[in-house]
Protein backbone atom coordinates (compact mmCIF):
# COMPACT_ATOMS: atom_id res chain seq x y z
CA UNK A 1 0.00 0.00 0.00
CA UNK A 2 1.19 3.48 -0.65
CA UNK A 3 0.59 7.09 0.76
CA UNK A 4 -2.19 8.92 -0.84
CA UNK A 5 -0.81 11.67 -2.91
CA UNK A 6 -3.77 13.64 -3.55
CA UNK A 7 -3.28 17.53 -5.02
CA UNK A 8 -5.65 19.21 -2.50
CA UNK A 9 -4.86 17.79 1.36
CA UNK A 10 -7.31 20.17 2.78
CA UNK A 11 -10.18 19.84 0.85
CA UNK A 12 -9.66 15.62 1.15
CA UNK A 13 -9.41 15.97 4.75
CA UNK A 14 -12.18 18.69 5.32
CA UNK A 15 -14.52 16.14 3.11
CA UNK A 16 -13.91 13.06 5.50
CA UNK A 17 -14.67 15.27 8.40
CA UNK A 18 -17.68 16.84 7.61
CA UNK A 19 -18.57 12.82 6.43
CA UNK A 20 -17.94 11.81 9.95
CA UNK A 21 -20.13 14.76 11.32
CA UNK A 22 -22.56 14.03 8.94
CA UNK A 23 -22.70 10.16 9.29
CA UNK A 24 -22.64 10.39 13.19
CA UNK A 25 -25.40 12.39 13.54
CA UNK A 26 -27.52 10.59 11.32
CA UNK A 27 -27.53 7.51 12.96
CA UNK A 28 -28.65 9.46 16.20
CA UNK A 29 -31.54 10.82 14.03
CA UNK A 30 -32.87 7.77 12.51
CA UNK A 31 -32.63 5.97 15.52
CA UNK A 32 -35.02 8.64 17.63
CA UNK A 33 -37.21 9.03 14.10
CA UNK A 34 -37.98 5.30 14.18
CA UNK A 35 -41.46 5.89 16.46
CA UNK A 36 -42.57 8.35 13.56
CA UNK A 37 -43.16 5.23 11.48
CA UNK A 38 -45.50 2.19 12.10
CA UNK A 39 -43.91 -0.93 13.15
CA UNK A 40 -44.35 -2.21 9.79
CA UNK A 41 -42.05 0.56 8.31
CA UNK A 42 -39.90 0.56 11.04
CA UNK A 43 -37.43 -1.20 10.22
CA UNK A 44 -36.84 0.99 6.99
CA UNK A 45 -35.72 3.82 9.40
CA UNK A 46 -33.56 1.07 11.62
CA UNK A 47 -31.49 0.19 8.30
CA UNK A 48 -31.09 4.17 7.78
CA UNK A 49 -29.62 4.17 11.53
CA UNK A 50 -27.67 1.27 10.64
CA UNK A 51 -25.89 2.71 7.50
CA UNK A 52 -25.18 5.83 8.92
CA UNK A 53 -23.39 4.47 12.04
CA UNK A 54 -21.76 2.19 9.63
CA UNK A 55 -20.13 4.87 7.49
CA UNK A 56 -19.71 6.90 10.59
CA UNK A 57 -17.39 4.50 11.65
CA UNK A 58 -15.56 3.83 8.31
CA UNK A 59 -15.02 7.90 7.61
CA UNK A 60 -13.13 8.28 11.14
CA UNK A 61 -10.71 5.56 10.17
CA UNK A 62 -10.44 7.10 6.97
CA UNK A 63 -9.65 10.41 8.20
CA UNK A 64 -7.07 8.94 10.74
CA UNK A 65 -5.51 6.80 8.11
CA UNK A 66 -5.09 10.20 5.66
CA UNK A 67 -4.51 12.46 8.78
CA UNK A 68 -1.52 10.11 9.96
CA UNK A 69 0.26 10.01 6.24
CA UNK A 70 -0.15 5.64 6.76
CA UNK A 71 -0.15 3.67 3.46
CA UNK A 72 -3.69 4.37 2.06
CA UNK A 73 -5.52 1.62 2.76
CA UNK A 74 -8.74 1.93 -0.05
CA UNK A 75 -10.27 -1.26 1.92
CA UNK A 76 -12.32 0.90 4.25
CA UNK A 77 -14.53 2.54 1.72
CA UNK A 78 -15.37 -1.39 0.42
CA UNK A 79 -15.66 -2.81 3.63
CA UNK A 80 -18.36 -0.06 4.46
CA UNK A 81 -19.76 -0.60 1.04
CA UNK A 82 -20.60 -4.11 1.47
CA UNK A 83 -22.11 -3.46 4.95
CA UNK A 84 -24.38 -0.57 3.32
CA UNK A 85 -25.41 -1.21 0.13
CA UNK A 86 -27.80 -4.49 0.74
CA UNK A 87 -29.33 -2.29 3.50
CA UNK A 88 -30.07 0.36 1.00
CA UNK A 89 -31.65 -1.77 -1.16
CA UNK A 90 -33.45 -3.54 1.75
CA UNK A 91 -34.59 -0.38 2.91
CA UNK A 92 -36.30 0.48 -0.41
CA UNK A 93 -38.08 -3.22 -0.82
CA UNK A 94 -39.69 -2.48 3.20
CA UNK A 95 -41.31 0.84 1.86
CA UNK A 96 -41.51 0.30 -2.04
CA UNK A 97 -45.20 -1.62 -1.69
CA UNK A 98 -43.83 -5.00 -2.66
CA UNK A 99 -46.22 -7.86 -1.04
CA UNK A 100 -44.48 -9.57 2.02
CA UNK A 101 -44.14 -13.02 0.45
CA UNK A 102 -42.60 -11.75 -2.48
CA UNK A 103 -40.13 -8.89 -0.32
CA UNK A 104 -37.55 -11.81 1.46
CA UNK A 105 -37.13 -13.50 -2.05
CA UNK A 106 -36.81 -10.00 -4.00
CA UNK A 107 -34.04 -8.56 -0.85
CA UNK A 108 -32.14 -11.29 -0.97
CA UNK A 109 -31.58 -11.13 -5.03
CA UNK A 110 -31.03 -7.68 -4.74
CA UNK A 111 -28.38 -7.91 -1.49
CA UNK A 112 -26.02 -10.67 -3.47
CA UNK A 113 -25.92 -8.42 -6.70
CA UNK A 114 -24.94 -5.21 -4.36
CA UNK A 115 -22.12 -7.84 -2.85
CA UNK A 116 -21.31 -8.96 -6.12
CA UNK A 117 -21.46 -5.57 -7.57
CA UNK A 118 -18.41 -3.95 -4.67
CA UNK A 119 -16.99 -7.51 -4.58
CA UNK A 120 -15.53 -6.79 -7.77
CA UNK A 121 -15.15 -3.47 -7.92
CA UNK A 122 -12.75 -3.64 -5.10
CA UNK A 123 -9.88 -5.51 -7.00
CA UNK A 124 -10.08 -3.43 -10.20
CA UNK A 125 -9.70 -0.46 -7.63
CA UNK A 126 -7.07 -1.57 -6.09
CA UNK A 127 -5.12 -3.24 -9.41
CA UNK A 128 -2.73 -0.59 -11.04
CA UNK A 129 -4.14 2.23 -12.61
CA UNK A 130 -4.98 1.64 -16.79
CA UNK A 131 -4.16 -1.98 -16.13
CA UNK A 132 -6.38 -4.55 -17.94
CA UNK A 133 -7.44 -5.91 -14.50
CA UNK A 134 -8.78 -2.78 -13.42
CA UNK A 135 -10.59 -2.64 -16.53
CA UNK A 136 -11.99 -6.05 -16.41
CA UNK A 137 -13.16 -5.38 -12.96
CA UNK A 138 -15.03 -2.47 -13.49
CA UNK A 139 -17.03 -4.02 -16.36
CA UNK A 140 -17.96 -6.94 -14.30
CA UNK A 141 -18.96 -5.02 -11.21
CA UNK A 142 -21.31 -2.41 -13.61
CA UNK A 143 -22.65 -6.06 -15.08
CA UNK A 144 -24.32 -5.82 -11.55
CA UNK A 145 -24.99 -2.32 -10.81
CA UNK A 146 -26.58 -2.13 -14.42
CA UNK A 147 -28.81 -5.84 -13.19
CA UNK A 148 -29.99 -3.78 -9.65
CA UNK A 149 -30.80 -0.40 -11.86
CA UNK A 150 -32.26 -2.41 -14.03
CA UNK A 151 -35.01 -4.54 -11.40
CA UNK A 152 -35.25 -0.69 -9.53
CA UNK A 153 -36.56 0.55 -13.17
CA UNK A 154 -38.38 -2.14 -15.02
CA UNK A 155 -37.93 -5.47 -12.55
CA UNK A 156 -39.90 -6.46 -9.36
CA UNK A 157 -39.70 -3.59 -7.74
CA UNK A 158 -40.04 -1.15 -10.60
CA UNK A 159 -43.08 -3.10 -11.47
CA UNK A 160 -44.52 -2.47 -7.78
CA UNK A 161 -43.75 1.09 -7.99
CA UNK A 162 -45.49 1.18 -11.41
CA UNK A 163 -49.00 0.26 -9.11
CA UNK A 164 -48.20 3.18 -6.44
CA UNK A 165 -50.31 6.64 -7.59
CA UNK A 166 -50.48 9.63 -5.26
CA UNK A 167 -48.31 11.04 -3.06
CA UNK A 168 -46.62 7.98 -2.20
CA UNK A 169 -46.24 7.05 -5.67
CA UNK A 170 -44.23 9.97 -6.32
CA UNK A 171 -42.11 10.07 -3.26
CA UNK A 172 -41.36 6.92 -4.48
CA UNK A 173 -39.93 7.67 -8.07
CA UNK A 174 -38.12 10.46 -6.83
CA UNK A 175 -36.33 7.84 -4.65
CA UNK A 176 -35.21 5.90 -7.46
CA UNK A 177 -34.36 8.76 -9.49
CA UNK A 178 -31.92 10.19 -6.48
CA UNK A 179 -30.56 6.41 -6.28
CA UNK A 180 -29.63 6.53 -9.66
CA UNK A 181 -28.02 10.03 -9.46
CA UNK A 182 -25.91 9.82 -6.78
CA UNK A 183 -24.90 6.00 -7.67
CA UNK A 184 -23.97 7.35 -11.07
CA UNK A 185 -21.36 8.90 -8.91
CA UNK A 186 -19.47 5.91 -8.04
CA UNK A 187 -18.35 4.57 -11.39
CA UNK A 188 -17.80 8.31 -12.72
CA UNK A 189 -15.67 9.02 -9.83
CA UNK A 190 -13.50 5.47 -10.35
CA UNK A 191 -12.93 6.10 -13.71
CA UNK A 192 -11.48 9.46 -12.95
CA UNK A 193 -9.85 7.97 -10.35
CA UNK A 194 -7.88 5.69 -12.28
CA UNK A 195 -5.76 8.87 -14.05
CA UNK A 196 -4.73 6.30 -17.28
CA UNK A 197 -8.68 6.20 -17.73
CA UNK A 198 -10.13 7.31 -21.19
CA UNK A 199 -12.41 9.82 -18.77
CA UNK A 200 -9.61 11.40 -16.81
CA UNK A 201 -7.35 11.75 -20.00
CA UNK A 202 -10.00 13.44 -21.51
CA UNK A 203 -9.95 15.75 -18.78
CA UNK A 204 -5.99 15.70 -19.05
CA UNK A 205 -5.98 15.01 -14.87
CA UNK A 206 -2.46 14.51 -12.73
CA UNK A 207 -2.24 11.47 -10.34
CA UNK A 208 -2.78 13.90 -7.61
CA UNK A 209 -5.78 15.49 -8.87
CA UNK A 210 -7.39 12.55 -10.24
CA UNK A 211 -7.07 11.30 -6.45
CA UNK A 212 -8.79 14.35 -5.20
CA UNK A 213 -11.84 14.07 -7.60
CA UNK A 214 -12.00 10.59 -5.95
CA UNK A 215 -11.92 10.62 -2.65
CA UNK A 216 -14.40 13.77 -2.30
CA UNK A 217 -16.24 12.40 -5.14
CA UNK A 218 -17.03 9.40 -3.56
CA UNK A 219 -17.64 11.37 -0.19
CA UNK A 220 -19.96 13.28 -1.40
CA UNK A 221 -22.11 10.78 -2.97
CA UNK A 222 -21.79 8.80 0.08
CA UNK A 223 -23.56 11.70 2.15
CA UNK A 224 -26.25 12.28 -0.33
CA UNK A 225 -26.75 8.18 -1.03
CA UNK A 226 -26.88 7.05 3.25
CA UNK A 227 -27.99 10.55 5.02
CA UNK A 228 -29.81 12.09 2.36
CA UNK A 229 -31.34 8.92 1.03
CA UNK A 230 -32.41 8.10 4.40
CA UNK A 231 -34.46 11.30 4.51
CA UNK A 232 -36.44 9.94 1.48
CA UNK A 233 -36.86 6.62 3.09
CA UNK A 234 -38.53 8.37 5.65
CA UNK A 235 -40.80 10.63 4.09
CA UNK A 236 -41.99 7.68 2.38
CA UNK A 237 -42.58 5.77 5.50
CA UNK A 238 -44.27 8.44 7.87
CA UNK A 239 -46.71 8.96 4.80
CA UNK A 240 -47.51 5.09 4.56
CA UNK A 241 -47.77 5.08 8.32
CA UNK A 242 -50.40 8.42 7.96
CA UNK A 243 -52.46 6.77 5.04
CA UNK A 244 -52.83 3.99 7.27
CA UNK A 245 -54.03 5.05 10.42
CA UNK A 246 -50.65 5.55 12.23
CA UNK A 247 -50.34 8.36 14.52
CA UNK A 248 -46.87 8.45 16.48
CA UNK A 249 -47.54 8.50 20.70
CA UNK B 1 4.23 -13.72 23.47
CA UNK B 2 5.22 -12.72 19.55
CA UNK B 3 4.12 -10.54 16.81
CA UNK B 4 1.62 -11.99 14.67
CA UNK B 5 3.50 -12.40 11.22
CA UNK B 6 0.70 -13.43 8.15
CA UNK B 7 1.10 -13.38 4.46
CA UNK B 8 -1.64 -10.74 4.12
CA UNK B 9 -1.59 -8.53 6.40
CA UNK B 10 -4.09 -6.00 4.65
CA UNK B 11 -6.71 -8.66 4.64
CA UNK B 12 -6.49 -9.39 8.13
CA UNK B 13 -6.43 -5.72 9.31
CA UNK B 14 -9.90 -5.49 6.75
CA UNK B 15 -11.31 -8.14 8.10
CA UNK B 16 -10.76 -7.16 11.90
CA UNK B 17 -12.10 -3.64 10.60
CA UNK B 18 -15.14 -5.01 9.05
CA UNK B 19 -15.86 -6.97 11.90
CA UNK B 20 -15.98 -3.88 14.70
CA UNK B 21 -18.03 -2.13 12.26
CA UNK B 22 -20.46 -5.14 11.79
CA UNK B 23 -20.28 -5.93 15.39
CA UNK B 24 -20.83 -2.54 16.87
CA UNK B 25 -23.48 -2.04 14.55
CA UNK B 26 -25.66 -5.36 15.24
CA UNK B 27 -25.22 -4.44 18.98
CA UNK B 28 -27.54 -1.21 18.04
CA UNK B 29 -30.02 -2.93 15.68
CA UNK B 30 -30.34 -5.79 18.51
CA UNK B 31 -31.10 -3.26 21.08
CA UNK B 32 -33.55 -1.74 19.23
CA UNK B 33 -34.84 -4.96 18.25
CA UNK B 34 -36.14 -5.72 21.58
CA UNK B 35 -39.41 -4.02 21.45
CA UNK B 36 -40.47 -6.03 18.24
CA UNK B 37 -40.58 -9.33 20.27
CA UNK B 38 -43.07 -10.30 23.46
CA UNK B 39 -41.56 -10.14 27.28
CA UNK B 40 -41.17 -14.11 27.30
CA UNK B 41 -38.71 -13.87 24.29
CA UNK B 42 -37.00 -10.26 24.74
CA UNK B 43 -34.29 -11.71 27.06
CA UNK B 44 -32.87 -13.24 23.80
CA UNK B 45 -32.83 -10.41 21.31
CA UNK B 46 -31.18 -8.96 24.70
CA UNK B 47 -28.50 -11.48 24.61
CA UNK B 48 -27.91 -11.07 21.33
CA UNK B 49 -27.20 -7.29 21.43
CA UNK B 50 -24.41 -8.22 24.19
CA UNK B 51 -22.76 -10.89 22.38
CA UNK B 52 -22.33 -7.89 19.49
CA UNK B 53 -20.95 -5.82 22.06
CA UNK B 54 -18.76 -7.63 23.36
CA UNK B 55 -17.31 -9.13 20.28
CA UNK B 56 -17.31 -5.39 19.04
CA UNK B 57 -14.93 -4.60 21.99
CA UNK B 58 -12.47 -7.35 21.41
CA UNK B 59 -12.12 -6.89 17.51
CA UNK B 60 -11.41 -3.35 18.46
CA UNK B 61 -8.79 -4.65 20.69
CA UNK B 62 -7.50 -6.96 17.93
CA UNK B 63 -7.38 -4.59 15.43
CA UNK B 64 -5.46 -2.21 17.62
CA UNK B 65 -2.88 -5.05 18.84
CA UNK B 66 -2.21 -6.16 15.29
CA UNK B 67 -1.81 -2.06 13.47
CA UNK B 68 0.25 -1.79 16.58
CA UNK B 69 2.62 -4.55 15.57
CA UNK B 70 2.85 -5.28 19.58
CA UNK B 71 3.22 -9.03 20.01
CA UNK B 72 -0.13 -10.44 19.48
CA UNK B 73 -2.49 -11.00 22.05
CA UNK B 74 -4.75 -14.37 21.29
CA UNK B 75 -6.17 -14.10 24.37
CA UNK B 76 -8.70 -11.33 23.47
CA UNK B 77 -10.86 -14.20 21.44
CA UNK B 78 -10.80 -16.29 24.48
CA UNK B 79 -12.00 -13.33 26.77
CA UNK B 80 -14.59 -12.81 24.14
CA UNK B 81 -15.51 -16.70 23.33
CA UNK B 82 -15.89 -17.50 27.38
CA UNK B 83 -18.54 -14.13 27.48
CA UNK B 84 -20.56 -15.24 24.05
CA UNK B 85 -20.78 -18.70 23.58
CA UNK B 86 -22.70 -19.26 26.84
CA UNK B 87 -24.62 -16.24 25.84
CA UNK B 88 -25.47 -18.08 22.44
CA UNK B 89 -26.18 -21.31 23.75
CA UNK B 90 -28.72 -19.77 26.49
CA UNK B 91 -30.48 -17.66 23.89
CA UNK B 92 -30.97 -20.65 22.07
CA UNK B 93 -32.69 -22.06 25.08
CA UNK B 94 -34.75 -19.50 24.78
CA UNK B 95 -36.33 -19.75 21.84
CA UNK B 96 -36.38 -23.30 21.61
CA UNK B 97 -39.96 -23.96 23.22
CA UNK B 98 -37.72 -25.97 25.95
CA UNK B 99 -40.21 -25.79 29.40
CA UNK B 100 -39.60 -23.10 31.59
CA UNK B 101 -38.95 -24.98 34.47
CA UNK B 102 -36.50 -27.40 32.40
CA UNK B 103 -34.84 -24.41 30.77
CA UNK B 104 -32.38 -23.19 33.90
CA UNK B 105 -31.05 -26.17 34.01
CA UNK B 106 -30.17 -26.99 30.79
CA UNK B 107 -28.73 -23.35 30.23
CA UNK B 108 -26.80 -23.99 33.38
CA UNK B 109 -25.16 -27.24 31.61
CA UNK B 110 -24.59 -25.79 28.64
CA UNK B 111 -22.78 -22.86 30.08
CA UNK B 112 -20.75 -25.04 31.84
CA UNK B 113 -19.79 -27.07 28.66
CA UNK B 114 -19.18 -23.91 26.69
CA UNK B 115 -17.00 -22.66 29.73
CA UNK B 116 -14.78 -25.86 29.77
CA UNK B 117 -14.85 -26.24 25.88
CA UNK B 118 -13.19 -22.67 25.83
CA UNK B 119 -11.13 -22.62 28.83
CA UNK B 120 -9.31 -26.36 27.27
CA UNK B 121 -9.05 -24.69 23.82
CA UNK B 122 -6.94 -21.83 25.17
CA UNK B 123 -3.98 -23.36 26.50
CA UNK B 124 -3.65 -25.58 23.63
CA UNK B 125 -3.59 -22.55 20.61
CA UNK B 126 -1.35 -20.68 22.86
CA UNK B 127 1.20 -24.11 22.76
CA UNK B 128 4.06 -24.64 20.76
CA UNK B 129 2.69 -25.23 17.00
CA UNK B 130 2.84 -29.10 16.48
CA UNK B 131 3.49 -30.05 20.26
CA UNK B 132 1.44 -32.77 21.79
CA UNK B 133 0.40 -30.50 24.70
CA UNK B 134 -1.31 -28.95 21.38
CA UNK B 135 -3.50 -31.66 20.17
CA UNK B 136 -3.88 -32.94 23.93
CA UNK B 137 -5.81 -29.66 24.63
CA UNK B 138 -7.42 -29.60 21.57
CA UNK B 139 -8.82 -32.80 22.12
CA UNK B 140 -9.90 -32.48 25.83
CA UNK B 141 -11.79 -28.86 24.27
CA UNK B 142 -13.36 -30.95 21.13
CA UNK B 143 -15.40 -33.71 24.05
CA UNK B 144 -17.63 -30.47 25.34
CA UNK B 145 -17.98 -29.39 21.82
CA UNK B 146 -19.55 -32.52 20.79
CA UNK B 147 -21.21 -32.83 23.87
CA UNK B 148 -23.29 -29.23 23.23
CA UNK B 149 -23.55 -30.40 19.59
CA UNK B 150 -24.97 -33.91 20.96
CA UNK B 151 -27.30 -31.79 23.42
CA UNK B 152 -28.90 -29.84 20.43
CA UNK B 153 -29.42 -32.46 17.81
CA UNK B 154 -30.67 -35.42 20.34
CA UNK B 155 -30.33 -34.52 23.81
CA UNK B 156 -32.55 -32.09 25.63
CA UNK B 157 -32.52 -29.23 23.32
CA UNK B 158 -32.79 -32.09 20.23
CA UNK B 159 -35.99 -33.31 21.70
CA UNK B 160 -37.81 -30.12 22.65
CA UNK B 161 -37.25 -28.51 18.73
CA UNK B 162 -38.69 -32.44 17.37
CA UNK B 163 -41.75 -31.51 19.35
CA UNK B 164 -42.38 -28.34 17.61
CA UNK B 165 -43.56 -28.02 14.04
CA UNK B 166 -44.76 -25.61 11.03
CA UNK B 167 -42.79 -22.54 10.71
CA UNK B 168 -41.36 -21.68 13.94
CA UNK B 169 -40.17 -25.46 13.91
CA UNK B 170 -37.95 -25.13 10.20
CA UNK B 171 -37.02 -22.26 11.61
CA UNK B 172 -35.25 -23.92 14.88
CA UNK B 173 -33.93 -26.94 12.56
CA UNK B 174 -32.11 -23.69 10.35
CA UNK B 175 -30.99 -22.22 13.28
CA UNK B 176 -29.40 -25.33 14.72
CA UNK B 177 -27.65 -26.32 11.27
CA UNK B 178 -26.24 -22.81 11.40
CA UNK B 179 -25.10 -23.14 14.54
CA UNK B 180 -23.45 -26.82 13.71
CA UNK B 181 -21.71 -25.20 10.43
CA UNK B 182 -20.37 -22.16 11.54
CA UNK B 183 -18.96 -23.84 14.77
CA UNK B 184 -17.57 -26.50 12.52
CA UNK B 185 -15.05 -23.32 11.39
CA UNK B 186 -13.36 -22.92 15.11
CA UNK B 187 -11.50 -26.36 15.23
CA UNK B 188 -10.86 -26.27 11.33
CA UNK B 189 -9.38 -22.90 11.85
CA UNK B 190 -7.51 -24.00 14.87
CA UNK B 191 -5.92 -26.69 12.97
CA UNK B 192 -5.06 -24.66 10.30
CA UNK B 193 -3.77 -22.42 11.94
CA UNK B 194 -0.97 -24.90 13.96
CA UNK B 195 0.90 -24.99 10.81
CA UNK B 196 2.40 -28.23 11.89
CA UNK B 197 -1.06 -29.97 12.17
CA UNK B 198 -2.08 -32.97 9.83
CA UNK B 199 -4.42 -30.56 7.78
CA UNK B 200 -2.09 -27.50 7.25
CA UNK B 201 0.77 -29.89 6.11
CA UNK B 202 -1.75 -31.62 3.76
CA UNK B 203 -2.33 -28.32 2.34
CA UNK B 204 1.53 -27.18 2.62
CA UNK B 205 0.96 -24.42 4.48
CA UNK B 206 3.66 -21.53 5.38
CA UNK B 207 3.49 -20.08 9.08
CA UNK B 208 2.11 -16.78 7.37
CA UNK B 209 -0.47 -18.45 5.64
CA UNK B 210 -1.60 -20.28 8.81
CA UNK B 211 -1.95 -17.26 10.66
CA UNK B 212 -4.13 -15.58 7.59
CA UNK B 213 -6.17 -18.53 7.82
CA UNK B 214 -6.71 -18.53 11.35
CA UNK B 215 -7.48 -14.94 11.90
CA UNK B 216 -9.74 -14.60 8.61
CA UNK B 217 -11.55 -17.68 9.42
CA UNK B 218 -12.11 -17.03 13.00
CA UNK B 219 -13.29 -13.82 11.95
CA UNK B 220 -15.97 -14.73 9.44
CA UNK B 221 -17.15 -17.54 11.70
CA UNK B 222 -17.87 -14.97 14.81
CA UNK B 223 -19.77 -12.60 11.82
CA UNK B 224 -21.75 -15.39 11.13
CA UNK B 225 -22.15 -16.92 14.66
CA UNK B 226 -22.65 -13.35 16.44
CA UNK B 227 -24.63 -11.13 13.93
CA UNK B 228 -25.83 -13.77 11.66
CA UNK B 229 -27.39 -16.32 14.03
CA UNK B 230 -29.00 -13.17 16.08
CA UNK B 231 -30.87 -12.76 12.82
CA UNK B 232 -31.98 -16.04 12.95
CA UNK B 233 -33.00 -16.06 17.03
CA UNK B 234 -35.20 -12.83 16.02
CA UNK B 235 -36.61 -14.43 13.43
CA UNK B 236 -37.82 -17.82 15.85
CA UNK B 237 -38.65 -14.83 18.25
CA UNK B 238 -40.83 -12.47 16.39
CA UNK B 239 -42.76 -16.15 15.17
CA UNK B 240 -43.33 -16.80 18.38
CA UNK B 241 -44.36 -13.57 19.80
CA UNK B 242 -46.37 -13.21 16.71
CA UNK B 243 -48.38 -16.92 17.11
CA UNK B 244 -48.71 -15.61 20.75
CA UNK B 245 -50.82 -12.71 20.10
CA UNK B 246 -48.53 -10.15 20.36
CA UNK B 247 -47.99 -7.41 18.42
CA UNK B 248 -45.13 -4.10 18.80
CA UNK B 249 -47.16 -0.77 19.58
Amino acid sequence: MEKLVTSNDQLVYNAFSFAVAAMAISFVYYLVSRSRVSPAYRSAVTMSAMICGIAAYHYWRMFNNFADGAPWNEGYRYADWLLTVPLLLAELVVVSGVARDKAKGLTTKLAVAALLMIATGYPGETAAAGSDASMIWFVISLVFFIYILWNLFAGEVGQALKGQSGAIGSKLNNLRYILLVTWAVYPIAYLLGDNESFLAKAFDLSAGDSATLIQVGYTVADVLAKPGYGLLILGVAIARSESEGYRAA
